[in-house]
Parts: structure tokens; C-alpha cells; sequence
């Protein structure tokens, strides 16, 4: 049997999605806590790598188990009495053998939340990016524009990387204001090594007045990654939705 | 020279506000940051105790040093650069001599909140109670009407309590709903040990069908803590604001 999961998780206390020789991962606990409930061949397989420290509200990862008498619905509910406070399965529907959580990905969306004052809120620590002067919204969601379509995202990939096929669809890009918090939304049909991170070390860059809008589309042709901002940090990321 | 701070803090980590000898405390934490910054003699007094978990967004301490040439406005700043993240303190200002942040308080407000969906959200992991059920938040608004007013609050003060004036005034108590997060507010002179976790744990009781909103003028009159509700969880609290 195949089961679809989908889950949320605070990324502070693990060392990403995938499983990694040092430190915990979110791909250990969620197979931990399958084998307890079926046994030691039960197996989760992530849509996704994230970074240390990068959130996740819709994760989606496939559960592979022999057969249950636990319907496909409550095995949400199964999970998350078998696992810790920051991780949680929000819902689970059965899918057929062919599915893979990755390969069939159709859209993912990140959002990458900056909390932007003049102090910092205790309450948003390692859930955003502190950014202790005022952003220019309207002047980066203009630049965000410039990202949206099919490219060759080379610049925008982290160095050493060894993806080769670097080409890209970004369906939409978007900067958002409310109250202190700065949003900076992004859907496609896939992203690069630290894609979304060096996309708003970009847009941050604009707002500094470092970066023209005008720039993106140079930056984007050069596919050289010096030309893009910085890698914004991990802890204001978090993996929002995917669609298959 | 004396100093009135405002203070936000994340109290997960802490065993409260007060100095304890089992558990760190925010208030070591801020003498710790206040000392390195103004010497050995600086002092921090707060203007109540929490509880170990225990929220607050605006908690108010003075600081009491000797003459500095760092401007009053500028000490939160100072302070922010020598406390953990999960301690802030987000204005600072001079205060005369004979101010006293407990004994001068006019009004202090406390919120709770609850997190009411069927699966927890790991981003409200120890900062709001999860009820997996439904709240019937008018119910429970009508029911916090009957508290409002000077009465003896012996029935919501937590059992071994020295305190022998248990007469407070409750200025306002009202409960909404926003999305799955309902916030019970409470505004009065003062407050018992665990008055406001027993209002939150009674007036849960009243939307549980356990208590009738008819019921609470006769439990304040018992001063009985055994008809009162049970006390709700210490990291749903949050110490929102203190007026002088």
C-alpha cells in the first residue's frame, strides 16, 4: 500500500529533510515513527531535500507499508501520536503504486518570510529573517517580475552544485507587505540548489539599491552566480505547497 | 539613574521570570545582559512573576544603575546586543526614583491562547494550547461577562496560595475567535496565583457543557477552588501588557 502524507515541520531542531550522518533529520523521525506503527518495513520517501533550519507546512512524502486495517484517512492521526511537537502529519489519502512523491511533483511553492524592525521578536526566532531596516516592496515585487517564466536559473544556483539541466519555470513571483512582516512568494515547477534563498538575497539587494529591476533579466542571461545577491538565510524559508 | 524597560520574551526555555535555584530565569538572564553592560551594581526588578513557560510581550522591569552616558532610549538596543534571541527588549525609557514596576502597576493584561484544530500545529508548539475540539466562544464570552467587577477571586486563586487579600478588580475578560486560534483577554488591578489559567480552564468547562455561564457569580460567591474549572496549561499565557 502507498499513502500520501502531508506534513508540517519547525526545521530548527533538524539538520533537513534528508536523512545525514550528522545530526537528526525530519526523514528519520517520519520513519521511525512508520515502522513503530507498521512494522520495520514501512518506508517514507520525501518529496524534497531542505536545508538545516528550513520549515515546511505542506511537505508531501509517500508511506510504502503491507496492508493495514488503519483507513488512509486516520493514518494522520496514527503518525502524530508517534511523533515529536515540531513535526505533523495534517493529512494522509491513499495513492496508487506508480505515484513518487518527487518525480511526479507538478508545482512547489516557497515562501520566504522577513520580519522587518527595528527589534527583533522573540517570537519569530529561527521562523524569519530579521531585517532590522524598512524594504522596499513595491520596488522588489517589480524586480520579481523579471523571474517569472522558463530560464536557465544558473545564476541563481548555489556554487558546486552539480545539477546540470539548470533550465526552470517560475509561474509566479511575488513581495508582500503586512504589518512588519515582508513575504516573498514563488511557485514553479521546480528550484535549484538554494533557488528561493538567493532569489530574495536578490530582491533584498534591489531594495538596497545595489541591485537595478532592471538588472534581473541581465543576471538571469549571464548564469553567473557573483552577479545575483546573497543566499538569504535558511531559517525564513519554508516549503508552503506542492501540486501534483 | 533608573530605567523602565518593556520586554518581550519566548518563556519555553525558562523556569519563569523570578530567580530560582532549579532552572534558568529570564530575570538572570537580564540582570546577566544589565551588569555586563553597566557593572556589578546594576539591578533588575520585574513587575510580576510568571510561571515556568510562561509568555510576555510586554513585561515591564526597571533597571537601576549608575549615571551612563548611553541615552535612556538607547539601553534597549545596548540590552538586545547582550540577551539570547529569545529575550528582547523592545523600549526603554527613565523613570523617577521612587517608581516601583510591581507596586506601581494601575493594570495589567493577560491573553491566552488556544489552539482549537483536530491535528497541532508544530509552529504552536508551547505557545498556545491545543484543544482538538470546537469552542463555543460566545458561550464562553457571556460566561467571562460575570467575572468583570471587584470580587473575591478565592475560587480562582490555585490551592496553597498564601496571598490573604483576594479581592481584585477585573476591569474587561472577553473571548474571540480568530481562525482556529481563540484569545481570552483579561484586563484587572491584579491577579492571583493562577487566577487567569483558572478563568481559561473554567470557561472551557462552560463551552464543554460542564459549567452553565449562570454558574459563575455563585462560584466567585463560594470562594470554593474545587467549582472553579481546572487550570489551563502554562504556555497558552502571555503577559500582554502592563499600564502604570
Amino acid at each position: 500500500m502507498k499513502y500520501l502524507l502531508t506534513i508540517s515541520y519547525d526545521g530548527r531542531r533538524y539538520c533537513g529533510y534528508q536523512k545525514q550522518k550528522n545530526g537528526l533529520s525530519v526523514q528519520e523521525v517520519l520513519t521511525e515513527a512508520a515502522q513503530n506503527l507498521f512494522g520495520e518495513k514501512a518506508k517514507i520517501t520525501g518529496c524534497s531535500r531542505t536545508d538545516s533550519g528550513v520549515h515546511a507546512l505542506g511537505f508531501k512524502a509517500t508511506l510504502e507499508c503491507q496492508d493495514t486495517s488503519i483507513k488512509a484517512e486516520k493514518i494522520a492521526v496514527a503518525m502524530n501520536s508517534r511523533l515529536p511537537e515540531d513535526i505533523a502529519v495534517t493529512s494522509s489519502c491513499e495513492v496508487p503504486d506508480d505515484f513518487h512523491p518527487r518525480y511526479s511533483v507538478k508545482e512547489k511553492e516557497y515562501r520566504y518570510v522577513i520580519h522587518c524592525a527595528p527589534v527583533r521578536d522573540p517570537f519569530l526566532q529561527g521562523r524569519a529573517y530579521h531585517c532590522p531596516r524598512k524594504l522596499n516592496v513595491p520596488l522588489m515585487d517589480n524586480a520579481a517580475q523579471s523571474l517569472v517564466g522558463t530560464h536557465d536559473f544558473k545564476a541563481f544556483m548555489a556554487t558546486g552544485s552539480k545539477i546540470e539541466d539548470t533550465i526552470r519555470t517560475v509561474f509566479s513571483c511575488s513581495v508582500t507587505e503586512n504589518g512588519d512582516t515582508v513575504t516573498v512568494s514563488v511557485r514553479g515547477d521546480g528550484f535549484l540548489y538554494n533557488m528561493v534563498r538567493i532569489i530574495v538575497g536578490t530582491l533584498i539587494a534591489v531594495s538596497d539599491g545595489k541591485i537595478s529591476p532592471d538588472e534581473i533579466a541581465d543576471i538571469i542571461a549571464s548564469k553567473d552566480r557573483k552577479r545575483a545577491g546573497a543566499t538569504a538565510p535558511a531559517h525564513g524559508l519554508y516549503l508552503y505547497d506542492v501540486k501534483y
